[in-house]
């Protein structure tokens, strides 16, 4: 590890008020500032999936995700390099949180084996055999030119023994370390994941080493894999505070607008999903008022927009409109959907901070939570 | 036919200046002037598929197209009316054409029986059975509300006698003169379209039918079904000099580039065609030198723009990036290929005009051709 790495991480996160566990802050990062509680939007593979670069900021994102896996697979980490980097490829002058690969290489490839020095696996798309080891996640992730690398950590399958568990989470802690003593890039961070299953004192082993190794910020992994939503709010409520508090926290792959709001509720700042992307393919569009199906008969003559005081370009049309396009199998229906989703899911961290500042975040919960049931 | 129809159509062309035969002129419609030679991209279901109406405008486009086949199966033209009427319903403000659904009925259409009545066939979506007359036809495109409608004629495969052949010629000057009679809208314009085969005397016969109907405007249909380029380009020396000159001529579902200037150097005047569109979304760039094949290796690492002085938003990304795209079936790739192919079409016929104005088209025609050429 350089002079550079130590002398201080290049992303930081100040606080501007809270509200209860709620927090309002700011992410600096090389390549701007992002307001949190945040959400960023999933770009997969350097797109994020049916939105051109300048509709994805539209949205209001000011931040989004690549997967170091899929792009490590294809089209390579040095094309990407020789390309420019991942902002330069894509177009996204704001900033890039990657992640490190970890948990796809655990849900995606095929005949993964672990050892202490690495995950081996074969590829998901040509069958072709990578080894992924603390060191090589870092130095793809450089290559690819992140603001924000994630630590490579080991993610078994639930249910695993308990055994299974405790030595996943032992040894992700230890490629943490490696990860670390990798970086030589100083304009990218790493940030740590607690991992520990369900677990209540591998969850705090894991975020009490993790946090000896003073990183610049702190996610939450291994969640919204099949628990109930009560068991991963369950898991934030003591996690959380096992995290310093001038430190961002990042709850990966999660989730549902309630799961987001419940995030913000226990002092998440952080989130990304693919669930407004994914269900907006599927025809799925988040309201207010809870998801309308599109696809649904009853929307054939519906001359409304999705939601009346929705800035998006999907609700310019009707729901009549989108529903054909849908039916029809048009890309303009999974395109306009997208970008209402990831608008919705904006606008909710825009109101969840607004509330937060307002002192306000509790009633804000009991309303949207209300909406959404009703 | 009202009063009000025969008092004078609402759309009418007028010319700016020649050079050769090639024309420049003004199409002013009930929703805004267009300026000819035209290129109108294809929104077959009420959507140019994969662009936004935003970006379909931003192509340079003034016009765009809509099928009647296809928006009267799915989603139905009493939807389209429900939802607005077409421009309405895509948010297009700009003037449309819907074709007839004449030659869809004829290509796509299962078990399709004509009889002097109507042509009847069943859905190729899901078998259903339709009958499509020309007062039908004429219904259909009123609900849609186009600017310009299409009369329905019978197109005949290719080969087919020449008896065939004949009787349907003569069958689309009957129905021609039908759909005029069934014309209620004043806000819409009916175009005949000159049908006939490779046969010079039988087109000759359908064109002086047609224009003793006296329509606001002449299509030449049957063309681009197989046929050489240079039989095209001979029909068209025939047919455009026996339309008259102060009507706008449209050369239906043509074609390539080169089809356009060689369209346009024998006076005509609006063009329509997949072929930006479609083989966008085979990765197929068009350029002034010649196609680009993206998925080609030779793409992967290479950081220029499909061409360096293209406003289009495919062209602020390198051609490696587009490639990737391609490669890992991203929807991006052909929404990018997409506003390029598209945007490509309208600057050249941007140039042509320009090049008209000028009198420098046979240069300028001499010019692409050599390039295209490569």
């Amino acid at each position: 590890m350089s002079e550079t790495m130590q002398s201080g991480p290049s992303v930081q996160w100040r606080s501007i008020c809270a509200d209860g566990h709620a927090r309002r802050g700011v992410l600096a990062t090389p390549h701007g500032e992002v307001q949190t509680p945040a959400f960023m939007p999933v770009g997969t593979l350097g797109t994020v999936k049916g939105l051109t670069i300048d509709q994805v900021r539209a949205t209001g994102a000011e931040m989004v995700l690549g997967n170091t896996y899929h792009l490590a697979l294809r089209p390579g980490e040095e094309v990407v390099a020789e390309l420019g980097g991942l902002h330069h490829m894509m177009g996204w002058t704001g900033p890039i949180l990657t992640d490190s690969g970890g948990f796809q290489v655990f849900s995606l490839g095929r005949n993964t084996r672990v050892t202490e020095q690495a995950a081996v696996f074969q590829s998901h798309i040509d069958g072709s055999r990578f080894e992924l080891s603390p060191e090589r996640a870092v130095a793809i992730q450089e290559a690819l030119g992140s603001d924000i690398a994630m630590v490579l950590d080991h993610v078994p399958p639930l249910p695993s023994s308990e055994q299974l568990i405790e030595d996943a989470c032992e040894r992700s802690i230890r490629w943490a370390s490696r990860c670390r003593d990798a970086q030589t890039r100083a304009d990218q961070s790493l940030f740590g994941i607690v991992q520990g299953g369900l677990s209540r004192a591998l969850r705090l082993r894991s975020a009490a080493a993790l946090r000896d190794l003073d990183l610049p910020g702190y996610a939450v992994g291994g969640l919204s894999v099949g628990e109930s939503p009560k068991e991963m709010y369950g898991v934030l409520d003591y996690v959380v505070e096992a995290l310093p508090d001038n430190r961002p926290r990042y709850l990966m792959g999660v989730g549902r607008p309630q799961d987001l709001v419940e995030g913000i509720a226990r002092g998440i700042d952080m989130f990304d999903c693919v669930m407004p992307t994914r269900n907006a393919r599927n025809a799925l569009a988040f309201t207010d008022e809870g998801p309308l199906k599109l696809r649904n008969l009853r929307h054939q003559r519906d001359p409304r927009p999705l939601e009346t005081d929705c800035p998006c370009m999907a609700c310019r049309h009707s729901r009549g409109y989108l529903r054909h396009l849908f039916l029809a199998g048009e890309m303009l229906g999974p395109i306009l959907l997208t970008a209402h989703n990831l608008t919705y899911y904006q606008r909710l961290m825009a109101e969840a901070r607004e509330a937060i500042e307002a002192n306000e975040f509790t009633a804000f919960r009991e309303r949207r939570l209300a909406g959404w049931a009703g």
